[in-house]
Parts: C-alpha cells; structure tokens; sequence
C-alpha cells in the first residue's frame, strides 16, 4: 500500500491532476452490459495516458510531468482534465510511446497475462484465438512471437483476407485462418504446429468448437470476450473426455485482487 | 502394481472365472458415441458384481468365493460367466451388498469423486445439482448429507413431483425442486441455504444457466453427463466476472489415471 494522503478537498492544490487521456474503450460497457457501473453522472473512457500538472503537497508518487495511467476501471478517460486523488494514477516509465501508454492497461496486459497464467508454455509450443485481429488478439501474437510459441489466429472470412493475413503475419503470426479455411483444409493448415495448450477465446458461442476442436487433451481454454453475443459452447466430451479446463478472465478483476502495490 | 501372473492361455484352469454379474449400463455407450470401444465382437455392460469360481495355481489377488467387481470399463458385464486375468477384477470387502457391489464402480464413485476433487466442501456448505434422481445424483445426496453438506436438487417437472421430493428427501435432499419452481419461487425456495460452492452438471444445454445462476464466484461447476444431447452453455459473463471454472470428470479416466494399485 502507498499512502497518497487525503482527498482533494482536504488540499489547496488539487492532488493531482493530469490531462490529455486518449481513448479506448469496450462498446459493451455503455450499453449496460458491464458489471462496473460507476454513480452517474460519470465520465466514459477505460484507457487513457495524461499528464500530471499539479500535485498537492503530501504526494510523493507522481510529479509534474509524469506520464500517468489510470488505476481503476472507473476513473473515466474520456476528459481533457481531470483531478483525482493520487493513488487513482500510476506513473509510467520515461520515454513509454504515447499510443502504447494509452492503451498497455487492458489489451496488451489481457494478453500478457493469458499467456502467463493458465498453461506453462514454452518456446516451440502453440496457442489457438479467434478474434485475432482484435487489440488484444495482436498483442498476443507479438508477446507470443517474442517467446517462440506459435499461434494459430482465426479472424472471420472477408474480402481483404490475404491483406490481413500478412498484416498479423508480419507481427509474428504462425498461422492465420478463417473458421471456413480450417474446417476445408484442416489437415494441411495444421500440419506443421503442434496441437495447441491453450485456446483464447474472445468470441463465444460456436467458435468455442473450432478451438476446443484443436486443443490438446487437459488443457485450458480462457474466455475474455463474448463479441457473438451467445454463450460459451463446450461439447459435453471435450470436458468430460478430453478434461478440457474452461476458465475466464477479466483484466479489471486482476487489476483488482493483484496490483496491491497501487493501492 | 500387482504383478498377476499371465495370461489365460499359460494356465491348465482359468486364471480367474467369475459368475453371476448384475448389470447396469449407460446407453450412450451402445450408441458408439463412448471414447472406449472395446474390439468386436465384444459383451456389454459397465457394472456388475461377479463370484470367483476358480483362479489359476499362480494368482493370490483374488480366491474362489470372493466377490469381484471390474477393474477395466471394457470387462463386459453382461454374462453369465467370464474367464479373464486377475488383474482384471478387484475384491471387495466380505457382506458387501450384492446390489451395491454391483453398482458402486461408476454411480457412487463417481458421486464421491464429484465431492471430493473439485471445490473443499465443509459441513453447512451447498452443493446444487441437476438430474438429482439419476443414480449418481442420489449418491451425491446421501453422501452430501452424510458430510453435513445441504444439497439443491434440481429434477424434471412430472406429475409424481410430491412422491420424488419426498424420496430424494428421504435420502437427505436439502431442497428438492424443478427448473421451474426454481425460476418462479427462487427467493423462497433458496433463502434458507448458502450459495452453492460447488454445481454439478449431468444435463448440459441451457440447464447449466439454471446451476450457474446460483453458484458462488470462483466455484466450480463439473460437468459428468450430458443428457440433453446439448453442448455445455455457459454465460459469458460467470467466466469471465465471475471467474467461475467450468470442469469435467469422467470415472473411466480417474480408474485409468489414479487407481494404479490395480495395475
């Protein structure tokens, strides 16, 4: 724990108060769809990079000119401004490129972590995910790539297919299919990986098939998103036959129950 | 591991001849829709409890008159006689019931697994199952109830539903119900058990919602069956912010991996 003193109100100068957030966000929250429902009126915006201008006098883990990102799924990015208490922020290192300080905090620490916490890979091992193409399906790639693991990324059939096969192939890609792709030519697409140890998956219903179809015996698939709409569909064997683990994983929960040293 | 001696073929008398299997079975298997296939021609049957007539001059695992149930799924219960290696069969205690016996390898084994591996279940804990009439189902009452552990019984609507209720009551059932009663009375009907630690699954389709609506976060739902002939379906949402885990268990593969002081 930091002790970052009192409340703004309790200060002359604000605690700290930072500016130019940048922004990403998950539609789904602001449909009502998102279990974090901050008091209304509130302001929208997960992710975000500012820059600390002010501090109040007992804060001492940010200065002026720090690059800050938020600590909480509820402080609200979408701003120009904003004043908050200090430990509501954490500093990142000098020099951290703007695009990928507003954006570290969900996309790539998703996909950092779902390949750190469910199955010990190692280099020459393979990991199946659709949504591919999705933020954080790109920087699964990279960090997978970065270690040696292969990945067998499914984005959805489209007219620009091969464009986009070479775009996530040039950020390390192993191999890039679509669900028809796989289904046609199985035998050859997967004839030079090995079967995967983990399936990521951020789509849901059906697509769980393709990947639970390729999945080693024992190991796990991770849900993270749910962009059909449909629920997870595990068929009954892979679970019971083939003891496939089927877990989640929200980047805000670990924010929550891990990063103590923000608190 | 027990070393048995040889096969059949090296011995003057049977290795081990056992009689009299009672039968019990699940039709899946004979729909070929079971991982095990035994080689054809091949006899049926799961379960069953047999009597050693005679056993070849080298076998000390098992004598004439003990009573034996299988140590393989692919024995073949269904006969009036069997004539295989003594490692296949396992004794059991003497007065063993001969009903029990003959069904205590997959039902109550897999009931007492199901309560064992999967979440710490202590007395004053919830267990919330679905097809609680199913022999498996009744197992995990009585075993529950032997624990102190309440169980939320989940069976079909029928027109007998008082009879059943007191039955599966009888036997230790906490809360007898149907997913019906449960949708229009939930309130009342859970209002005096804890949420439920543990949900166990041998239905699947959309009967997992009703078992994952009241589990506890973090807890685990185990699915062993899947009677509806549906995928397993599981909102989104309990994987991912509930952070529930979704397993499967399969007694086959527990004999196969666990009991290896048959071997």
């Amino acid at each position: 724990m930091i002790s970052v003193g009192t409340h703004i109100e309790s200060f002359p100068n604000a605690n700290c108060l930072s500016r130019n957030f940048l922004i990403h966000h998950s539609s789904n929250r602001y449909k009502c769809q998102y279990p974090i429902k901050p008091t209304l009126p509130a302001v929208g915006g997960f992710e975000g990079v500012g820059e600390v201008l002010e501090v109040g006098h007992r804060v001492t883990n940010v200065k002026p000119g720090d690059k800050v990102i938020s600590n909480t799924a509820t402080l609200g990015s979408w701003r120009t401004h904003l004043v908050c208490n200090s430990s509501a922020v954490r500093t990142l290192p000098e020099g951290t490129p703007l695009l990928f300080a507003a954006t570290v905090r969900v996309n790539m620490s998703t996909a950092y972590r779902l390949l750190q916490d469910f199955e010990d890979l190692q280099p020459g091992d393979c990991v199946i995910q659709n949504a591919a193409n999705s933020g954080a399906g790109q920087a699964v790639i990279q960090i997978a790539a970065a270690r040696g693991v292969n990945t067998i990324n499914i984005v959805r059939d489209r007219p620009d297919i091969e464009d986009l096969r070479s775009y996530l192939q040039g950020l390390g890609a192993t191999i890039v299919t679509t669900e028809s792709e796989l289904r046609q030519n199985e035998k050859s697409i997967m004839q030079d990986v090995p079967k995967p140890k983990l399936a990521l998956n951020a789509v849901s219903g059906k697509s769980c098939f393709v990947l639970l179809k390729q999945l080693q015996p024992k190991r796990t698939m991770v849900t993270y998103g749910g962009m059909s709409r449909q629920p997870v569909m595990v068929p009954t064997s892979s679970l019971i036959f083939s003891d496939i683990k089927v877990r989640g994983y929200w980047m805000s929960r670990w924010h929550e129950e891990t990063a103590t040293d923000s608190k």
